[in-house]
Parts: C-alpha cells; structure tokens; sequence
C-alpha cells in the first residue's frame, strides 16, 4: 500500500555505518536508488528528521536531536547535511517529490471530472488505523516546512514550484472540460488557484486537528466545486 | 486606518519599566486598555515577541531573543509568561482576537453575497507600501503559529474556535442567500469549510510569498464562487 509517508516512516534497523572519514559524495543525500534494499545513511537521517520533526514540530528540532534520534554522531548529520537548512530542504524535496509522483500516477484518468476528484481525494485522503497516521505525520511536515518557507529562499522556491505544479494539473483538467463541453466556461486560474488551495489547507487541518471530521468537509466542499460548480450538478 | 496588525506593529520607545518586584498581577498580558497611551509592559514584550517571531521565524524564538528586542530581562520576560508557550499563545489568541472582531466590523452589510465578499477582500487584501507589509507579518505570525498547533492543545484549540467562527459566519451568509432566493441551494456547510479553507491558504501564500500576485488569485478564484457559483452569474 504505497502511501506519502511509506518513504518517511520505514523503521531504521541496526547500526546506520560510521563512513564519516571517506571521501564526500557530491549529493550522496539524493543518491538513493528507488527500491534499493539498503537505504543511504543519508536516508536514514533524513526519516529521523522527519520523526523529530512531526513528533515534536520545529521548536525541538535540532541536528543533535536527529543525530540521537538516528543513532549517528552529530558530526556525521553535518558531514551528509551541511546545515540544518539542509537537511530540511532535502526533507521537504524529498516530500514534495513523492507528493506530485504520486498524483502522477493516481490522478490520471482520461476524464477532466474524474482526475480532479482523483487528485482532491488523494490529497484529502483519510485511512483508517496506522495509515491515517502516516497522512497525519506527512501533513505535519508540509505545515512545519512551509512555515519556514518565508525565511528561506529554497523552501520557498520548493513551495512555489509544488504550487504552479499542481494548479497547472488543475487548469489544464478545468480547460479540458470546458473545451468538451463538460464543464461551465469558468475562468481556468482562479479555479484552480481556489481549488488548490482549499485542499493545501484542508491537509493542514489534517495535520492540525488529527480528526477525519475536520478533513471531510474539505473534500465535500471541492468534490462539490467539481460537479455543482464545474458540472451544473454533474456531467 | 486600522489594521490587523497595527496593534502588533507600534513601536516601542523608551525603557519598560522594571517592575519585576511588584506584585504579580492576576492576569496582566491581557489587560490592556483598549486606545489607552501607556501599553502594558507584558503589551510590550508581546509586540516584541511578534517581531521576532515574524522577522526570522520559530527556529529562531527564544524568550531570550525576545527579552533582547524588547530591551528588558529574560526574567521579566518570564515574570509575565511563564512559559514560551504562554507567549506564544497570548499573541496568537490577541492576534486572533483582533482578526474576528475586524471581520465582525467590516463584513457587516446585509446582503449576504456582499458580506462573503467583504470578508474575503479583508481577509485577502494586499494594500500599497508598508501596510502590505503588516499584512504579510500578520499573516506569517498565523502560519507559524499553527505549524506549532499540532503540538500544543491550547494552539489547537485556538485554531479550532477561529475556523469555527470564520465557517459559521459563511454558512450563515449562504444560508440567508438560499432563503433569499439569491444563492442556489448548496449544502452550507461545506461550501463554508471549502471557502474558509481557500482563505486561510490564500493568506498563507501571502506570508511566504509576500507579492501580491500570488494572493490576487486566490482572491479571484473565491469571488467566482460567490457569484458564478453561488450566484450563478451574479445577483
């Protein structure tokens, strides 16, 4: 069952190597093989940032505390991540990365209708047991990297680009519709910008309350964007 | 011109006095006379802890940092919150606070279709100058903040009566604008929930982005459902 936090989440085993008097891979942060059997010890303290960082947000969020987390020196955090700002970019690119892959995938159908509730459904998803969680943990990230994104220019490029992503996915659906005849001639931008944006805050709820019933409404409310508004009551 | 963030915006002159000796008071963050000349001392170190807070963001709020650019103790600072988180808390619920009433003020008229709008041109707006950047700084005061919620019941709690407020205010506009015969017959609730949701992420891109291009169409986007969709063309 893949899922947005399955890369995050995976549990760390044994002792991660201590490689820190080898040679300095040029990005060996983002050289992990998809699949491969053996995670990077970049990897593995990037997922005990991430654990630190949606169990106790970024006020405790430290490279030492990462470092105890992962089980590694703090001096080997720094030697895979030069900074803290590092590493939480690596995070959230990481995230963002996984993100859009997977709407990629999921909301692909061939009908405009169907791939904006595709891509409103999987975002605002809400599993049942662990893996709501994971959804929980995964937003949490999003809110606290975001949040930092006003200080710092390669959070909030990362931002921007992940935005421009998805309401170009968005418009180009709405200008789909509209061109076949199965949507009302809206105005493709602000839809999308709307659209986009209400399910961006309704994942922070998500990440805030913890509480399925908080998340529901969001996803009534674009589904019905989509077929009362879009649709006039449904294609 | 009033503004939400003026309050947090006056500048300090002057020594606060050191009234570290003094009999503690029940609740002095929060009294405050309204328009009164002299702030409190606990006003003081809240404006401060707000220019911190909004000038380098979470990762770098510490009560000392606070007490630095307020000019008094880090003691002091604790005499009037005894935990950060204290802090923390009392700007959010005063920033808050000052929102609600502003919406309550401003978004008042008696045609519902107008009175969504109002709340959204308020909520949204990117004056000229050095009052768009009050609206960003207030705006990235909110974002922080609720990064923080997940963590902290008060925060959560705080966060979940504003949405509560901001919601019921919609669904009752769209509810009067149904029986009206203005609006068409949506379900309220989470046509209130998606608009507020919009909003609230609409206010986000103005604190990461602070350009008004990134917020205008979220603004765009939210009329439209006002009077394209709610009102089918306008009323």
């Amino acid at each position: 069952m893949a899922d947005d936090a399955a890369d995050a989440s995976a549990t760390l085993e044994g002792d991660p190597p201590d490689d820190q008097g080898k040679d300095r891979p040029g990005d060996a942060a983002d050289a992990t093989p998809d699949g491969g059997d053996d995670p990077s010890t970049a990897d593995e303290i990037r997922w005990a940032a991430f654990d630190v960082l949606v169990d106790r947000g970024f006020d405790a969020f430290t490279t030492q505390a990462v470092a105890d987390a992962a089980g590694v020196s703090q001096s080997l955090v720094h030697y895979y991540y030069d900074t803290k700002e590092d590493l939480v970019f690596s995070m959230f690119t990481n995230g963002l990365d996984h993100l859009t892959g997977e709407v990629r995938e999921r909301a692909d159908s061939d009908d405009p209708r169907e791939r904006l509730l595709e891509l409103a459904r999987y975002m605002l998803r809400t599993p049942e047991g662990e893996a709501f969680e994971d959804t929980v943990e995964f937003s949490r990230m999003l809110l606290e990297i975001e949040s930092q994104a006003p200080y710092d220019d390669r959070l909030r490029e990362a931002v921007e680009y992940d935005s421009d992503f998805l309401e170009e996915f968005v418009a180009d659906a709405v200008r789909e519709g509209i061109e076949s005849g199965q949507f009302r001639a809206v105005d493709p931008e602000p839809f999308a910008v709307t659209f986009v944006a209400a399910i961006r805050s309704g994942q922070n709820r998500r990440a805030i309350f913890a509480d399925d019933e908080r998340v529901r409404p969001v996803l009534d409310g674009v589904a019905a964007m989509v077929d009362d508004y879009l649709g006039e009551g449904g294609a």
